[in-house]
């Protein structure tokens, strides 16, 4: 990792989906600390003040863009679903160069981490550093502790207890990094469908009477991968998780301090508190504290 | 477990969701059982012809129903998914008698094995023994090596041999047995909303391009938990689960030998071939060959 970023060049910011790229670029100017922000088409929110658009695959073009602003380290966030169908892709001329590294990662042989870890070795090689949101915006990891007035019971504890442990024996897998504890029983597992069809499926597996239909039970649970590269990736819940966790009768949620990221926090647990869920951020790894 | 039953007292069959109990029974009469049917009201399939019918909460109706036929043993058999909303259970006396002990078995504290373990004392404790298809109907399990003419490739071996170490690695949690690999990566994993469900969910994510959409790729995986009680809730597929893995573009199924079910298994893996899926079933655990 780079460690803390040298004022003197500008941070490359490199947005994928959603609201991250918008609060990481924001905590950075505030830090004092120029920005160059681009887009990746098809992704990047529109509303983004982008310095610069890049496709997905234009990698001769990003890196032009990188070197013209004179950037030395980057960070990669936002949401960025693999490429399913390869049509949809644009190439450019630089692809070419890089096609023999670039195909493994493309294919998408592996889990994400591996395809996360196999960029970073492919920027590194071009003289830039890949960072991550603790270099450069601190403050929207989750700090450690009940961040609700509203506490998690004895019982809530133990299925939270029970979730953390089956995600723990997961990680090596490189599955998900959530799931959703109901009386002690694990009832949903996250894979490539992501937290919010994930949620939605516990709501129609109660509104169809295959799970107790009572409100206020059942725990979220998401921590990152044990061994996470913590340069990207971090698990990410934002105002809309909140709502869709009671939407689903949830009783509360349960994030790794430290090694997830709260979008909006303020907003995000004001929303807890009023529809009633509580968010318990225990600290798994004491390194990152 | 009672071993092989003794001719000279029917055999009860507890009858659930699905072709499971017919195949069962068919398969006890082949062998020169009598066997005394009982329907779960609302679950048991109503072209089965039973002898009795009972509600899942009808305890003493059960008891009084197996002690009138005889019975010493009893398989438990089909789906039965747990009764989301209580007031659509009916008891009856019996339940009051029983109720300290059901209290927990029906509130389903716990993962399957634990609910499925403590209805197996519950029947012990009143003299009868549950037990499994291996005791009965042996020919149902999952013989191992490839069923099919079409054999997996070294890379699908290899996707398989990556979902079956995280599935072991799953097993202690009492989740799922059920998991899909693409291209070396878990892309679905199953919980409490079963096996149908889950492959639909891999095919809306191909269909919406969060998956590769080339067909032919991705294996589906199911085996028994490490150390599951044999007699009740092995992992079943029939012929609807190769169609379905077949429209969700999957190249084929990885099922444990000796400790999984194929219904109809001439249908089940003539379809496979019709519809180009191997069928694959390695033998994971040398006890039960």
């Amino acid at each position: 990792m780079a460690g803390v970023p040298q004022a003197k060049t500008p941070i490359a910011i490199l947005a994928g989906r959603g609201a991250l790229p918008f609060a990481i670029a924001d905590a950075a100017r505030a830090s004092g600390c120029r920005v160059h922000l681009i887009g990746l088409t098809g992704f990047a929110d529109p509303a983004l003040a982008v310095q610069d658009d890049v496709h997905v695959t234009q990698v001769g073009r990003l890196l032009k863009s990188l070197r013209a602003a004179g950037c030395r380290s980057i960070i990669l966030c936002g949401g960025l679903e693999r490429p399913g169908r390869l049509r949809d892709l644009r190439f450019d001329w630089g692809v070419l160069r890089y096609l023999p590294r670039l195909w493994r990662v493309l294919r998408g042989e592996g889990g994400d981490d591996r395809l996360l870890r196999a960029v970073a070795r492919f920027f590194h090689e071009e003289g830039i550093e890949v960072i991550g949101v603790k270099d450069i915006a601190p403050d929207l990891l989750t700090p450690p502790g009940v961040l609700t007035r509203l506490t998690p019971t004895p019982a809530q504890i133990q299925d939270s207890e029970a979730g953390l442990a089956a995600l723990r024996a997961m990680g090596p897998f490189d599955i998900g990094q959530t799931l959703v504890v109901l009386r002690g029983r694990i009832v949903a597992v996250e894979a490539a469908e992501g937290t919010d069809a994930m949620i939605e499926r516990v709501m129609a597996l109660r509104e169809n009477g295959r799970l107790p239909q009572k409100r206020g039970e059942g725990v979220l649970i998401k921590i990152a991968k044990p061994g996470q590269d913590m340069r990207f990736d971090l698990p990410t819940i934002g105002p809309e998780t909140v709502e869709q966790a009671a939407k689903a009768g949830l009783a509360g949620l349960v994030l790794e301090a430290g090694r997830t990221i709260i979008l909006d926090r303020e907003k995000t647990l004001a929303r807890a508190e009023t529809l009633g869920l509580f968010v318990y951020a225990p600290l798994l790894d004491p390194a990152v504290a």
